[in-house]
């Protein structure tokens, strides 16, 4: 659980402010109650703090809801549902998937070209093999940020890091483009 | 106290295991009692795990001794003394420094080049213009790491990227160039 909690500060928070136009989503598959997905809508979030109390808080908040088929909100910007890797597969139909691996392509080759990217990481114990197959299944590219294996929540502060780089070059900060992290 | 715990954590990790070759100085200049300097050595480091509260615990503890102008250990790896900036900067002579403001060269453009360094990152209050000035003053290159304000534990996972790249392109990962990152 810890290492969700920094994943979600990672992809949202900047210095003096929020990431607005990132998504987070936690796919919960571990036991008691395996399937429930949380999601952290930047756009709408409040009572976040950049530390790991505040968002596991909140993460727990969110899980004694009772968890069904249609988004409950839990608190602002904070929603859950019942939900497996497929279901967020259908929903990002249509989007530039990206899997994090060390073997993959490295990110800065490409940041260049990323548009409206959904980026799936791994926690500590990473993907089963079931996983990488219905990613690679739906499209996603594989890729990595650099030559040592990482902490989820330091990749994701490199894939932004990589993408606001990007889009200052083409002058378009600050975010003017949709990104979501997905975790 | 949150910002050092991620700190010292982004400073430290890998996804398996730890950055031996790294050392953190954490400077405590505020009240009540000002001007602290404790050391985490990665070579020694033990009970030491990513989440928050066992750096906040690890600091908690070493906090508790009666520092001195020597060095005392607090718990393996962990030591804690008397000491200002002018003291840090005395120590580093010798070593290339660099100071993180926003408006810095861009680390990309140098990283390639960087040897035997030593960085140096606000919280987030920021550095006081007296400090700057002595950080100047010793020598200290001011970099950036990209378009955005970021976090300081942010900002020190993608140091260490840029650093791991280089020596990766190199030849010379895992971590044979002793590196410090110093807070």
């Amino acid at each position: 659980m810890d290492i969700l909690c920094r994943c979600v500060s990672s992809a949202l928070f900047l210095s003096f402010g929020m990431r607005r136009d990132v998504n987070v989503h936690l796919l919960l598959l571990g036991e008691p109650d395996p399937g429930k997905i949380i999601r952290f809508e930047g756009l709408h979030l409040r009572y976040l703090n950049p530390d790991e109390r505040s968002s596991g808080s909140l993460i727990q908040k969110a899980l004694k809801k009772d968890a069904t088929e249609q988004d409950i909100r839990s608190t602002p910007g904070v929603w859950i549902r019942r939900g497996d890797l497929g279901f967020l597969l259908s929903k990002f139909e249509g989007r530039t998937l990206f899997y994090l691996r060390e073997d993959g392509e490295d990110i800065r080759a490409i940041a260049n070209e990323i548009r409206d990217p959904v980026f799936f990481l791994g926690d500590h114990i990473g993907v089963t093999e079931e996983e990488e197959k219905q990613l690679l299944k739906a499209g996603a590219k594989i890729i990595s940020v650099g030559p040592l294996s990482l902490h989820s929540n330091h990749c994701i502060t490199l894939v932004h890091n990589e993408l606001d780089r990007a889009e200052a070059q083409r002058g378009e900060l600050p975010g003017e483009i949709e990104r979501r992290i997905e975790n």
